[in-house]
């Protein structure tokens, strides 16, 4: 069996997320539905993680296993072709049977992008977050200082969503190697989060609260206290898919 | 009366173009239902051109006439709360009573982008042209320095479409007064059009021929000779709407 590893890109708007589902249209069951075309078989596709309803990916992983002889370039190209454009297979390698998307990977680098200026241009209104509200980058990049290294990130984990049957053994601990805040123009700013792994919604969960920090509704004392209750109702709201990105996953 | 200029910004993507239609959803329709809405009355939007459905605009300018007394900067803010997010105003203010958004205009400025990587990523994909084609930028401006200045268009013009009641007794004349074709990355290019006037379709059939030149199907001379013919059926295809930007209007 050969072991193909697609870079996939994709405009998250119109999808229910990365994950097939029934009745619902997804990334994963759009690309399983061409593969099944192309290699004549049901393919399970496993990517390296999930992306929910309306998150982008500028370059999600994933992997399959054919006894199809259609070449790598092929591939690229007959997904190309029959894909809806908003997924586009950025890559198609044959790797070692070895590599497995979701257990080889060693990082994930996420980006939410927040646009502050009072009228949001409409060209990037389903790639940013709108947020018309004064922020203090500041205060904000004291709190990435203390979520970056290891912790439980229990309060920041989506309630009751946990797969036990795909759990590692580390619970809610999850390690950030980098976080920041970036100022992309006078009005506009991105955060970056690059870690081993993150929970559920985790990113969603940690941008929503570093905004209230942003604006002054939470202190960053009071975000310490919420990182150290390891309980969901201690955070801020969930922030909205449309400004998250999968940018990377390294190996 | 009051006269209102507005600076409106859209993503052409859902709509059927500017103009009001009865059975489709327009840009100016859309803006009148909310003002008629805000002034209890019918209100007249007078836009500076139209563009065609799918053409997207970064500052169309409008203006209508009313004796609201809501402020300037009360129209901004209710408009942009009302309209959906693909519709912001930039600028809502008062102008002099003889400011008309159409006959005081002294240039129009137009661009139109091109993606040429044989994959394109899906976040452009609904303001770019993927045209996966190698182009010869150096051809392409040869024929752009022979179309400036004043010509008869008619070449470019959509067959049948002139409102004869509207036409200022130039016919087919226009006058471009710059026309450039940037290197935007390493593989995408945007043409500009900057002129008096544009004729209906005009941008999109300039642009549709000179692809034809860029990629080696037509030759400079054959430009020349299609500019000189005066006649639709001589040029080439009409580019998709959906890379093409109204950018500025000029007073």
């Amino acid at each position: 069996m050969r072991n193909l590893k697609l870079t996939i890109a994709y405009d998250g708007t119109n999808y229910s997320g990365w994950q097939r589902q029934r009745n619902a249209v997804t990334i994963q069951g759009e690309i399983e539905k061409v593969l099944a075309r192309l290699c004549n078989t049901h393919i399970d596709l496993h990517g390296a993680g999930r992306t929910d309803a309306g998150v982008h990916a500028l370059a999600m992983i994933a992997h399959f296993q054919t006894d199809s002889n259609i070449s790598d370039s092929d591939f690229k190209r007959a997904l190309n072709s029959i894909l809806p454009e908003a997924i586009r297979i950025i890559a198609a390698e044959e790797v070692d049977s070895s590599f497995h998307s979701r257990f080889s990977a060693t990082a994930k680098t996420y980006f939410y992008s927040i646009e502050t200026a009072p009228v949001q241009d409409p060209f990037s209104r389903l790639f940013t977050l709108h947020f018309p509200q004064q922020l203090d980058p500041e205060k904000i990049n004291q709190c990435l200082d203390i979520l970056t290294g290891s912790h439980d990130f229990a309060s920041f984990e989506a309630s009751g969503s946990r797969d036990t049957t795909l759990t590692t053994g580390r619970g809610s601990v999850r390690t950030i190697f980098t976080a920041t805040f970036e100022e992309t123009s006078a009005t506009s700013y991105r955060f970056m989060f690059r870690g081993d792994g993150f929970l559920r919604h985790m990113v969603r969960n940690l941008v929503g609260t570093l905004l209230d920090v942003g604006r002054g509704r939470t202190t960053v004392e009071g975000f310490k206290t919420i990182l150290a209750a390891k309980n969901r109702a201690s955070a801020g709201p969930t922030a909205p898919a449309h400004g998250l990105f999968l940018q990377e996953v390294s190996y």
